[in-house]
């Protein structure tokens, strides 16, 4: 935790990596994030990036590849979320929770394969505080036919 | 935020929208509600009052009306298990999450409109307070062939 | 609340009753659990335990007793989470939330009857601190075909 890298803000990060978060549209009686002290709840994010989605089931319509393709997108629009709702990403503390639910077959068994890369995106953009406790699910389907949905529980510093 | 709806308490609300909360039997070694200090996690509601209950799947057997009349069952009773939890729903501050899992075919594609009537019937009777950041999804199966789950994360006032 | 039972460390009832908490292996890039002040969130837990793994889905491969057994290996494996986490498991104040997802058919209904077998072993450790919020669901398939998945919300004492 003393590495080079602890010294960037999730921003600088982004910037090398060459990222950028996403904004999602919102359709409906929701919020894409709400604070209550120092937690945030999320809605669930989807593999959207303007007029690119990644609809399809894993195991049927999508290879592992997709699945992680998608995984980057939701997790790049779940750090769009937070850039909006946040002073700063370096106000994120740490992801405490990620719960990714994937589109997908009843013969589907890879879902920590396609999990990891949303993951693996946070703890790039965030470090250590992007580490998180993970939840990787199936579902028969989703909204849209979209790949999955990925939301969070994220502990916030500062107002 | 300041129109005159937010005079009203919630119970008034209710009552001028001819709606009553429902309290669901418990099953099982669980609790309806869990406070946490200001949060309070919830079970998951179903759509049951009295010996009435939407059963079934979305995409086979139920509409998407039948499905939005569920969701809306669902979340009278996530009322009814908050206003027995706590002194008065005024105390509810926000609901911070909602997870909608819906039972439902591998072809469904109509998650988002089941779940706004549960998400509009928050609002209605709670105003802004209601307002959540929302997951929602399909399930395969759900407990006695159930059509909808509704859960939720509450930011509760005093003690 | 004031019987015998709630004189013993939740240690002293693991032993009284024969248990023996498990510690699951991480794969990927996430956390078994993440503290946020009094809260802990955890991964999913899954039915494994050493070299034994409880594997296929509910409705066709496995007996609704063969799930209870999952979701008793899979709430020791969240117990020995928590063991890992903190100092000594008189910290759970209280499991608030518990959410269970079961490997099933479109057929299965009982999910209620596999999940009590979690809920039962977290009272029996915990006494009342075990009684929970609880979420059942199923799901079409899950990583590497196992059985269910459980995951929580902790609410815990001191630091």
């Amino acid at each position: 935790m003393s590495d080079d890298c602890d010294e960037e803000t999730p921003e600088q990060r982004l910037e090398r990596l060459g990222l950028v978060p996403i904004v999602l549209p919102v359709f409906g009686t929701f919020e894409p994030a709400i604070r209550t002290g120092d937690l945030v709840h999320t809605m669930g994010h989807w593999p959207l990036d303007g007029d690119r989605a990644v609809t399809g089931k894993l195991g049927a319509d999508l290879s592992v590849d997709d699945g992680r393709e998608a995984a980057r997108l939701a997790a790049l629009a779940l750090v769009g979320t937070l850039a909006q709702k946040l002073d700063g990403l370096v106000q994120v503390q740490q992801i405490a929770a990620l719960h990714v639910v994937i589109n997908a077959t009843a013969e589907f068994t890879e879902h920590t394969a396609v999990a990891d890369a949303g993951s693996d995106l946070l703890v790039s953009v965030f470090g250590e505080a992007g580490r998180h406790a993970r939840l990787a699910v199936g579902a028969p389907s989703l909204p849209a036919d979209l790949a999955l949905e990925i939301t969070a529980v994220v502990l916030v510093a500062g107002h």
